[in-house]
């Protein structure tokens, strides 16, 4: 087994993007790095769905196009990420395993003609990807282009659950590995409720649709079955490639839409962490899902620089209303993944494409050509990641965390939920939108992780947490800290079943209360709850009762309306050497601003006191923080300091000296180097 | 073979509830006994998905948990509702039998992993379960514990129609059964129409989805065929535990809800009736489709007295957002069953499971445990029942009738109708809330069935009247009846064919008018009626307009504006002895209110007078009327007599006597037993 | 071979409607007979589902109650138009050829019952088609009733792609044939694109369900194929009746619902043009969609006279609200088709069907038989169209015209467009909508076709535009023309590629720009724009703006917010002798009557000047003009001539004198005859 470095070697901030040469002619080749070297381009990710045309039979391999392109990169210096095409494999491959098709929860057969792999459980694809995955590494692992392995594309996604036989044949195994004994199995799975009791591992299938209802705890299974087995499929990519190539391999995640992969266990697997990430364009901050998206790839790859494999440089075209970015939103846009992390900034792609289902995303290089803003805009952002060449390295230290359990996730938003208001990704939102306003840096996190070196943890959507997880929580507030917890949370353990004792249970302790019934709204209902007493000005909240029974917390608003009318609707408890905040009901933006700034005086966090619309974080270098600020107002936004010491400097993008504020341009972004007395971390 | 009761055996007001020990520990039976006894718990439903615990292969039997229960809960005495598990296949049966799986319209093969049974007519599935219920009555037919057996689950609920193989040639027999000749069904179903002409019974399929809209008579008898093979499903139960057991059979029916089931043919297969009763909590008024199941359930069993086999303590699981119950209403609606017929009170369940896709269904025994406001208001209300023990055999009266015919709702809920506005069920509801608002309590019935005993008969929704019903609904007028019709009835025979002479024509003596031509509203449109005249102060109406022939009948009320203005909206027609309305248009309430009350005192029926949300119902007893008033209010309301009787006796669940009057707590109920002079009914 | 007469022997305007005497007894026959009489009902269409009962087995034919049929009509003087049964194969056919069943792209296959063709591929399909054509043609072919062949029903409704086995095995001969190498084919598709190059024909499949978007390549040439498939089964029909028939054959078209055929090819395989129109019940101005059906149908025939072979008398049953035609609308409907050229006046249908899907669809002859206000407006029309004999023959003349290609329509409204609010259809009425209240009469063409007889032409939605026809468009404006081009338009050539030099260079040269980024907006946004720099009195603009880059075009219109804030959004280029419009965004009514009213002065193009509401149409006969007036609405209407000769003539349904002007009744219609001097066109 060769090394397996955590960086491409390349220097400084990569810019690059997706490169389909082989939708072009070897005339527009030469254009391309020609107009490669203008925009500054290093790094171009290439081969990622051009099986059909390196093998083009079972075995029969064609390399010379691809020795040609990757030598044409290398003589004009620039680098590749070569990907594994695996994500969508040819017609003959299909042709020859039908049963390798994908079968969806309904029985319906995936067909050939778009993009997607096969069943992540088929022996022949296995076969298949582990052959050209080796082939491929075995003619480029030392081709000295080459400096970062892209295997597949975005697993998830088009294809994650598989209803085929293969996938079941996989499923009873995994199960048969998890469980051990049928016993088991039918206590986890609850079997003795709707009679699903099973006497043999034969007799258990997918959780297809069925006439009603099917068991949680199955499809929760089917979900981890799902992870592991796309996993597995990542695995024998990446073992197959470091039998013959030194470079580090990732896998672009999608961390903002493809909630399949268990990013944590991914994190563990990549040498380096990719993301690919799309603006949802009905959203008119999207920023901030931008900013939880790229905080969720750092975290997951344990805070090291990240890869930003993909994003656009305007609008995509797959959503309802493809909304164009706005002059300066790209560089807002990348400027913001690489002030979370990212070491490298890469669109797809390159050149849009001028036929196919994506021809109207955009692109570095539009069907416009380079008489148009995009290309301007792409050309100058790659000169200012030339001036930010030293952040490189550089990390993002938070003392906030904020729980992200995709387990829970895929407990939770199953059907038959008291009601379908609660949606785990959209208290994640509320709770991250009110940090991101007040200019606090998060990292995400597991509750099983070691939380000690946070002052606050939030728990927006933990429905599903382990007893040994609750241990850690309640263990985290004893010893000091400050948690808060939304409502839905602490419900089941692992198997999706409720924890004895009721509703809340496992974090009693830590949170002074059980919760004694659900109380949902109808529909468009709105209450009115009184903070700590004042039924004057009351706070605003929806969707959410519930009946707490106390048990040692106090009742910091009360709700004066609704079917809560009366009880507690937000508690506060000290346990131990912390607090434990819960929040049992909804508020809206301003009550969430009301509790939040409440929980941060009790964490000893404050709000970084930045203009509205300033979005400021800091990467932390050997000898010097750099703080980057990223103004999305259509005004000039002054930067101060926010924390005690001074924001004493240099303005990177355009070399100004800065002594205690700067002026950040009308939807501009300012880069200010501080050095640090001493030079240490 | 065996006597066949009408009650179990089982003294006053039946108080329990679903039980499920398969799902608990051996330690949880003695503690679910010991708080039964707490609650006043007498009757528990068990068995009902435990097929796979007890036939755990093909053949074999593990009795020895349900003897060890069955034994437990008699040395307790606590009697027992006995179930057949037939709702609920277990895995192995499906294993064997993949061809008993059922199938969707679609074509879709519904898995394994939720509940619902098999084809209602598979032979394998026949087979099994005649099987079981053999086993089960055989074993436990003399069992001292078992009063009452419980057949299957919900038939049709989540399994009626299936498509598969099976199913196919069922229907093709059931239909030779039923024409005799492919002539007879080739004019039934009017297959000259789109070339559909049948030359082989072989040719004959189910009406899976077609091109286009599928022969609505072909539709017509699935939906009766559907209704036959579950009901042999019943019978085929039904008798094998006659064979070993005296206790009255049943199964429980879903009459709000699943109507696939005719439940006037099912009340006459059944020893006794039981239903399924949930509140559809985005209804703010679910009272009164609480009151319509309970008038159905009662009238489809000939006013005998029923089982309410389940509703809730609180909250379900399965709507979109399950509004809990608030304090008082569990309790309002116990009662409200209670008063309209029922002599037994469960609740499904008696303990909440931890897993499974119901976890978060309330139940008499909550996460929370017993101290909790549901247990607390359980306990509450089994010794209210207690007081309540001589309701027991006392019988419901009514002097109005409203049509209620499941071959009317099958055939007029189809597709390409004259509106999507059209709903049988909104037109049942909007009428029998005007007379629940006025404190008339109403029988269901058939238009076929003797009317004679009822001053006044409203068809809400009679789409599909045979001739030979239309005379009997003619007669009733003709011999001094008052009958109220609503828009769109009387218009196709038992074929789903128009009538000869046009619409409403079979009505034409009663009502004294034809129907020319529908004129229906686009979406949104709101029009005037003038009423008497009335041009200044006009109804309103949407939905539906129509061009009325006039035969005789006068029009009370005109079409102001409109594609009707000018045009009768609503008419009256003296015939014979009686009096013919006719509603050709939707009112809103107001208006319904104006037209219903014209419509009493032609019938001689008066509203009850009682103050708005008291929901008063007399139950009849051999020596005393019982008054149960539910206080739907949020404040007392005064209860007086309503007709020239006093309102002289005691309130049973206080003890107080009561003199002319008495005050009804907020949310409260009261039972007042008035001893009749004489002492006969 | 025989000749092909262009019109069916018919003398004057026919009227008439579908007659399916297989529904009723022998008696009505003659009750049939004798009502048509009294409507003045000249010819009738037969057989069209009667195949069942014709071919009562394969290859068994009775024909005796067709021979009885056809006989009874001839004696009577009435025509018949001859239909095959082809769109509903009977019960035996789909038994004894399940294969032949038609798949969905989901993969369900559709059952029997309902209607509907087999697969278009099916061997067995074709073979019986031809079977019953001949057979039919053979025994009527010199019946002196016939006067016309009807083929088939409403080819594309409701079966027009089918993904059975039989259609890919034809795709992949169709894709052969059109691309001659796999090659041609890979560059054609864009197969590079996500890894979808084939090797083998064999590899290809229809467009089914995917995990992703299919490719529109591929979809696109799918709807091509289906089209051309549905054809070669008409033609295989028209020609076996052919070879034993001289009559004229026809199919009828659906122009304004069913876009799977194209109509231009289609008009050129029939001899005459006959088109089904029902209006859209939600629409109040349902007129103007009739409007657009009926000129589309003259166009596509070339503008020779045609055949309305099926409208409604009142309400049809399908729309999810059904409304009633009003008194007089009838009338004007039938009429305002007869003035954009249909020479024939049928309904759907004689007598209403009591029984299947289409028993409340309205009939000539309703259920409430003729005591009814249609059946009296009914024998009314026939008495008008009497009156009008003398236009038969008479053609409708257009100076103005619009694209409309069925391509473009196919390939714009597939998936990942660049906003779901992009509709073909909605463009093309808008810009309609503004001709119809100008009271400009329209042809359809195509942007291939000969444009020179047009002063203006309007594209409104002209996605897809190969160079071959850009260049035509260029040509018209260069020589003279005035061309209007709306957004989105120019975008991909006939392989749905984008054009080299980006979207809409293919008319930079007419319309002197191009654009550079497409900017949709959010949903419900709604922005302003500056009419020729007035920004107090804005337009209102939505859906879209974009980047135009000019390149010699003058900005007549600009953005004042929105995305696209100061950019231009309507240009007017003047070109060689013409002048290219360009709109750059989705104006709203009242901003497209600004814009149009300057192009028509740049045509040289002057609104009518009747008052709103009153719709005028001149049919050209051989001596005289026939001006049509249709007053839509509830006031009467003063009808002048709208160009320089003067109104002077006689107004046929009243016989009055008119000189000058002719007051049009409220919802009445008037036909003036005006005689040309000399006579000659």
């Amino acid at each position: 087994m060769r090394s397996q470095p955590t960086w491409p070697a390349i220097r400084g901030i990569a810019y690059g993007g997706d490169y389909t040469p082989e939708q072009w002619s070897r005339e527009t080749w030469d254009e391309d790095v020609r107009l490669m070297h203008e925009a500054g381009v290093d790094l171009v990710s290439v081969g990622i769905f051009a099986w059909a045309l390196i093998e083009t039979d079972e075995g029969v391999f064609e390399f010379s196009w691809l020795d040609e392109l990757l030598d044409l990169l290398h003589a004009n210096g620039i680098r590749v990420d070569l990907g594994t095409p695996t994500a969508s494999p040819p017609a003959w491959f299909f042709a020859k395993h039908p049963d390798a098709r994908v079968i969806t929860r309904d029985g319906t057969v995936m067909g050939f003609g778009a993009r997607g792999m096969a069943s992540h459980s088929s022996p022949a694809y296995r076969e298949a990807i582990v052959r050209i995955a080796s082939a491929l590494a075995e003619r480029y692992g030392d081709h000295p282009a080459v400096v970062l392995w892209h295997v597949h594309n975005e697993y998830g996604v088009p294809v994650g659950e598989d209803y085929s036989e293969q996938s079941v044949v996989a499923f009873r195994g995994w199960l048969r590995e998890r469980y051990g004994s049928l016993d088991a199995l039918n206590t986890a799975w609850g079997t003795a409720f709707w009679g699903q009791h099973y006497t043999s591992w034969q007799h258990i299938g997918a959780p297809t649709v069925a006439p009603s209802v099917v068991n949680p705890a199955q499809r929760l299974d089917f979900a981890r079955f799902t992870d592991h087995q796309l996993r597995e499929c990542f695995r024998a990519e990446r073992d197959a490639i470091r039998a013959h190539a030194d470079q580090p391999i990732t896998t672009n995640f999608m961390a903002n839409q493809a909630w399949v992969a268990d990013l944590w266990a991914w994190g563990r697997e990549v040498d380096v962490v990719s993301d690919d990430h799309y603006l949802w364009a009905a959203d008119p901050e999207g920023e901030i899902g931008l900013a939880i998206a790229a905080d969720l790839s750092r975290s997951v790859g344990g805070g090291k620089p990240w890869v930003l494999m993909e994003h656009s440089t305007s609008a995509v075209n797959w959503q309802p209303r493809n909304v164009a970015k706005r002059p300066g939103e790209m560089a807002r846009n990348s400027l913001a993944h690489l002030a979370r992390g990212a070491d490298a900034i890469l669109y797809f792609q390159w050149r849009a494409s001028r036929s196919g289902a994506e021809k109207f995303h955009s692109a570095m290089l539009p069907h416009a050509g380079t008489s148009s803003r995009i290309w301007r805009e792409v050309v100058d952002l790659g000169s200012k990641l030339d001036r930010l060449d030293e952040l490189q390295g550089s990390v993002v230290e938070a003392n906030v965390a904020m729980l992200w359990d995709f387990e829970s996730f895929w407990a939770q938003d199953l059907e038959w939920r008291p009601s379908e208001d609660l949606s785990y990704a959209e208290r994640v939102r509320a709770y991250y939108e009110r940090l991101w306003r007040d200019g606090i840096t998060v990292d995400f996190t597991l509750p099983g992780h070691d939380l000690s070196k946070y002052r606050l943890v939030v728990a927006p959507a933990q429905y599903l947490l382990s007893a040994a997880d609750a241990a850690n929580l309640t263990r985290y507030v004893e010893q000091g800290g400050t948690l808060v917890v939304s409502y839905f949370s602490a419900i089941v353990d692992e198997h999706d079943a409720v924890h004895a004792g009721g509703y809340v249970a496992p974090l009693g302790d830590a949170l002074g209360l059980t919760v004694e019934e659900f109380l949902p709204l109808r529909e468009g209902v709105r209450t009115r709850v009184a903070w700590r007493g004042d039924a004057q000005a009351p706070l605003t909240a929806d969707v959410w009762h519930e009946a707490i029974s106390l048990a040692g917390a106090e009742t910091i608003a009360t709700h004066l309306d609704g079917p809560g009318a009366g009880l507690p609707a937000i508690t506060r408890h000290e346990f131990g050497a912390g607090v434990g905040w819960y929040a049992g009901t909804r508020l809206d933006a301003e009550g969430l601003r009301t509790l939040m700034h409440e929980v941060y005086a009790d964490a000893g966090v404050a709000p970084a006191g930045h203009p509205d619309g300033l979005e400021v974080v800091t990467r932390r270098g050997d000898a010097a923080d750099y703080v980057v600020a990223i103004n999305h107002r259509d005004e000039p936004a002054r930067l101060e300091a926010s924390g005690a010491e001074p924001l004493t400097g240099t303005e990177l993008l355009t070399g100004t000296e800065v002594d205690g504020a700067y002026q950040v341009p009308a939807g501009g972004v300012a880069v200010v180097r501080v050095e640090r007395e001493g030079g240490g971390r």
